[in-house]
């Protein structure tokens, strides 16, 4: 059984090369980034885990229902609200059932276990916890939740910190403690450290369990040189005083994890990483397509032996 | 100063005539058709008069806005809910801001004043209460929505009686007390007479305003000879046992009314009408395009002399 912590756009190609390989995937979902818009609970990487396994992502974007249509936020424009989180028409369905069940009583579990069944998607797809965490970037400017930070002020704004608002009181979701306890391998997916990944280690209970069985627990680096595949991972490891490399993505995980994938091109961090007791495996590991995909999962499965 | 009493799609022309020649035109609209929908108001008759006016009708189907797409509701379909009731996804975002700002304890007057200004509609758009009225029909197969009735179950069974629940307890919208109180001419649209204007003149308020000021109510007929334009009119009339004609109308308005436009056809049934105390006016009633709208409208304020 694999268990994979992911985020959104930048894990979900890594979830699909480990389900395409094995029929027992769990997937623990961040839901830092989870937000309220027109009165409806947005869960962008949940959905993008579930759409992206149901062969339903708008690959392009890397978020939201391909073909999708977006007049339902046209109209929106046209009442003088915001349109900067892009909802679109098949997507809104979504939002709008799920926040109707979490009114009528339902925990985001249960909900995202309904969605994976409406969409026949096999793998079990694990909120993180089913509590409120709140991601915040400080700016030079203030205080905003990611989605504001990111989506709608596009990442202009120096990044001063990162709050995980919510995080110490947080009970995590007693079926990801069993996924990660019982996995036969825990990958921690190639998702933004700070944004995607980092949410879910700050809960205590989550990130006492990956201690326990650091052994098993298989980082894929984002990063390749100084730089993010994609996405503003470096951006946030620097303000978070953290070495935007693979290096320092290691010494951030190392509590919690013992090995790392990192990119061929990064081979002069292996013996650094290697001093902080981690194992180094070196392949590709950006996944331009589906084949690339199941390579770096294939790759990690036969190469890592935990 | 014009008020109009209306529906939706049988009412929505002469609104848009009367706001055509006059502007100053209050149009009290009928509730009894609202209906609950994915958690979301929905307000058909409303809506179909703001759309009209606003130019945004969808005027084939007779609802909803031009041109719309439907993919929140294919996607509804894909999650198994019920799709019989066609919300648009522009329409969509109408029904959940309405949602969201009754649920914030706004009025549905208030909201309806704001979505006129939304859409640049300048006539004064009424509900005929901001309490429940829920029209219900009762088939051999039980008592149903007026929305299931007609929309869900195509109008198949045949009807044994109408209800319009809590109308007796609806207080009317004081607003639509002066407009009918303060008018010069008060129409009641060609909507249907049971289930688009019935509902209003249930509310014990409006109907006697009404008959207080009953020598300046203009009724236009919907029927030409025994059969309505459009909808289910004659099929309800018959069902209450009540003649499905312009005389029967006519004798069924008669306590809040003393003028009618019947079509030249129904000159058979003017000598009748008379002698039920009411002013027949005999002119082409349907109206095919704008053209026809505004000279029907024309026809009123310059024959009619009330």
């Amino acid at each position: 059984m694999i268990t994979v912590l992911a985020g959104g756009t930048g894990s979900v190609k890594i979830v699909r090369g480990f389900v395409a390989q094995d029929s027992k995937v769990n997937v623990i979902t961040n839901v830092g980034d989870n937000y309220w818009m027109y009165g409806l609970y947005v869960c962008p990487d949940i959905d993008t885990i579930v759409y992206g396994l149901a062969d339903l992502l708008d690959q392009e974007k890397g978020w939201g229902i391909k073909k999708d249509t977006f007049n339902f936020l046209r109209q929106m424009e046209v009442f003088g609200e915001e349109t900067w989180f892009r909802i679109g028409d098949r997507d809104a369905a979504t939002n709008l059932l799920r926040t109707n069940m979490l009114k009528n009583g339902k925990n985001l579990s249960d909900i995202t276990k309904w969605m994976c069944k409406k969409f026949a998607v096999t793998a079990n797809v694990i909120p993180v916890t089913d509590n409120t965490i709140e991601t915040r970037i400080t700016t030079n400017k203030g205080e905003i939740h990611l989605q504001e930070y990111w989506v709608k002020y596009r990442g202009m704004d120096k990044v001063e910190g990162i709050q995980y608002i919510g995080s110490d009181k947080a009970r995590p979701n007693p079926e990801a403690i069993n996924a990660i306890h019982d996995a036969d391998i825990v990958i921690l997916a190639p998702g933004n450290p700070l944004t995607s990944i980092g949410p879910m280690l700050q809960i205590k209970g989550i990130r006492k369990e990956l201690s326990k069985i650091k052994r098993k627990v298989v980082a894929i680096s984002p990063l390749i040189g100084d730089n993010a595949i994609s996405g503003p991972a470096a951006k946030y490891m620097q303000a978070a005083g953290i070495e935007s490399n693979a290096y320092g993505l290691a010494k951030m995980y190392s509590d919690v994890c013992s090995n790392i994938i990192v990119d061929t091109k990064d081979k002069a961090l292996v013996k650094k990483i290697q001093s902080l007791d981690m194992r180094v495996f070196e392949t590709k590991i950006t996944m331009k397509n589906k084949l690339a995909e199941d390579a770096l999962a294939n790759f990690i499965l036969k190469q890592v032996h935990v």
